[in-house]
């Protein structure tokens, strides 16, 4: 399977993005993980991302705040979908900052931009990206989705023990 | 070659959603054009999307406005990958409305978000998507990119003949 | 009488949801409270609002967070009238996205949207919608109002003791 | 049936309060039309809510921009719902100022609103309220969603003729 | 000398508001105040601003908070100059649903705004404005406003000394 | 009677502004008008602020938009009320940029802020402060208020005929 | 004299940004006009910046829109002064999104950021920049900032005898 | 070597400021702190910036929050480049009021404006202004660029060590 690419712009992001981690080794999907700043070593995330396809990847993962270049840096350099996760990684309207400037990205060089702080749907975006082509681990998401629906629906039943008698 | 399937709202999408229908011409992969609506039609979406998979698509890009539920509820029936497009049909707020409503998914089902009115981008992201295991495709995309940037070269040059002397 | 629906998204709205509970106790309004996602259980979401008017319910009342769907995608399934309360789930913006998503329906599909976490307006409004043919309840609600009404006086009265001699 | 009040704050507010009268008419419900404003002509806006159930009214639609406090001047004096359309009067963030001011009411006094100049949906939610003890009217507005609903089918079949050969 | 009215929509406003109450204290100027709310004692707010002017007052503050209608319903009923205080009552985006809501006045009727939270200027303003016409509590405002740049003076001589070496 | 100041940041500003001058003028209101620019001509506009009480003014209207400083620097150097109308002079977010430039003082120096291009407004507030100690001011402001109000009822009687039958 | 480069990211930004080069001719500052895009032209941007200093160049000029990576990027390769100019390229918030995705920046590579569409500003702030170590640029600064200062007193002057009688 | 100047509104500001103050000593830059106000005292602020230049100062970093007034009113005074830092200094959309207030400067006098809170980035600004003509402060610029990268290649192959095994 193609590998998935971690990347965020800080350590300091990890406490979020470890649940992007997490979800990937969930779903059994092959992944690295690496600090690269799109300002503070530029010529590392260039190298990265241009090489990805020859190293093996399939998805870009990118996770930054503030004017939150990473994920369409990345992306210029790869025709790999890239997915972008804007941080709320300051105060400043709560990560708007970061959301517009991963999202709004110009013609020609998309970005896959999820929720603000939106570290598990970006995994599972990568791999529902991987699954297009992989009848396997389409099924490890769909069996994903019905625990989910489990939950709410045992959520509901103690709900509806409590509240309607 | 999987199919992409084009979502839209509302017959007066069209206008901006062509561009995504010409992208995917221009790149020459396989696509479907309908009009299914989240809130007015929505047993055909959810039987589209619940049944995409086994009628062969790969992708679903979903464009609605204002309130914009197409893409997240296309997404709540499938786990193929699915590509919002906020649509500025309103003028209110020039498109956060549509950007909010489809950027923040909650955990577990995620929509690829590209910028508002951002058609060309969601195209391109669904064939990045389908290259992650096609090459030739891959080829194309990359020499699309080639051919954007020797355009902004040539305007480069243009510019530095007037303003440069 | 009709009964009240009360429907959140997940089991985290419950301590803001509880108040729009507690509100409808307190008017004596028959109700029942469930959890279904718009997203994570869409299928159960569907035939409960579907079904809504046929089991006796007159209003639904529908709460919740970030991309907030599930008000207006249980308004699509019946012409009862449907409360959304936008839910301040996450910190972003603190509820605009969940405001946007709610109140910003087409044409066709309106939702009645109430303040940001306005659980107990959601509860008064439904009473409300109960009461314009029910006197007895309309008393009920005119009853509160009047309480309301002497609890601001009663703390007009200390506040002048306290500051204008 | 009770009568509907759509009230509306200027003159200059016709041209989309229109589209609110006109569907009240298609849906054959009887209505009254009145200009008031909350700061121009307090006493009548006062008035005409105070005593609103008692002439026979069921539900009050209110539209009003900028500082808009129209509709909830209006539920402070009447437990009838209240239906809020923020209007895009001045070009002010496009409505932000007349939407907060609607929605953003405090415990007790609920405004049902709809979205920035949604003059249908607050005619159709009004027709929603009065349904929930008319049958007639429910099918009324049943077959309006089927008749929408038909027309989204049209617009897809044109659209699937035109693109998916 | 006229008085100055501090009126509150709710007695949980008080914190903020003793800043505005200390201020007249300080200024040496009349005032009285009180809690009423524009949508729970709607006559009482009615009663108290349409006869303020023959009651001595000189200038209305008013502070109310989310769709803040106070200081535009108690200016509806007088020609008193009514200055509103936005207050960041909720968490909403930390009080622009009261500011936008108090500043965005339709014509004919203006409310004086300050800043969210802003009781201290709310009372200066009201001092500034019963000093144009009384010379006394000109050169009391003239002595605040030196002892204001004596403390900037002061502070920035320790931070001279503590920087500049 | 004091004048009044109209002072505005740029000529461009003049075809708003007029309607606070014509407003001044139909209430009979001594005035004054002048073009001075918090940057360009820091000078002109303090030395006119710092003397304007002695020279027989009772309010200053200050207009201007962007970074709107210039009524918070005319405020800085008088203790006459000062009263800011944010321009929407660019097109960014409508005037937002204005509104908080202007209302957002910092303690001790308020400046009265009105709606964006809220031209009228600022000149009636200017007219209730100085009808505060002028009765025959306050006469004139009230028959203008009974104007405004007549102006509404004969529109909702024309509203009344028209669609009430 | 050092050289200011004006980078633009399209050539649709040409309208705007002539006013930056006109600016840089009445001040008779050498420059030089080119265009690349972050995204479309990432290695010629690069190849620019990593070169500016040993070139000639003092200070970069940066414009673009929407998700505006290229002053960022370029800062990235320079400790030259690199400023911003958000462009309101698309009507997305009226360059909102341009606005925070260049002033943001992440700590340790400054970008020195205008208002929207502030390209004279921008050219304004490079000859500052320049005129730090240049007095007979500094100088000329000055005579333009006097020339600014006599047009608002001239319209002064027109605006006074119009109105002032 | 020319000096920079800190001026801050309020000593409130400090413990963001004084990492301005550490960097600017880490790069070995002349500098002075001072404290100045806008509005409280805006002589010594006018006087500070009119003879900035004369008293051997090449940059001032303005530090003000709310209606930051303080960069342009000092930019107004001199042609020195002025850097704006907007202060995050109350909760008001977590600093949009000082961002908006700081960088939307009219046409001629720039503020080269930074992050919300961004101190250190104003003093590497200050020093990458002062560095144009001095290859000394240059080199030690590039040193601490290359020291920030070094971090950020540590921090990866920590984190590589964790995650990829």
């Amino acid at each position: 399977m193609k590998k998935v690419a971690v990347i965020m712009g800080s350590a300091s992001d990890l406490p979020v993005i470890e649940k992007a981690i997490r979800t990937l080794k969930d779903m059994d999907v092959p992944h690295e993980v690496h600090i690269y700043s799109a300002h503070r070593t530029p010529e590392e995330a260039h190298a990265f991302s241009a090489s990805a396809r020859e190293n093996g990847f399939g998805v870009i993962i990118a996770a930054a705040g503030m004017a939150a270049h990473l994920a369409g840096s990345l992306a210029a350099n790869t025709t790999l979908p890239v997915i972008g996760i804007p941080m709320k990684s300051t105060a400043f309207a709560n990560g708007m900052d970061a959301l517009l400037s991963t999202v709004q990205m110009p013609s020609g060089i998309p970005v896959a931009t999820v929720a603000v702080d939106g570290a598990v749907n970006a995994a599972l975006l990568a791999c529902e990206i991987l699954a297009v082509t992989d009848d396997a681990l389409a099924a490890r998401l769909a069996a994903r989705r019905s625990a989910d629906t489990q939950k709410v629906l045992a959520a509901n039943a103690d709900c509806e023990r409590q509240y309607n008698g």
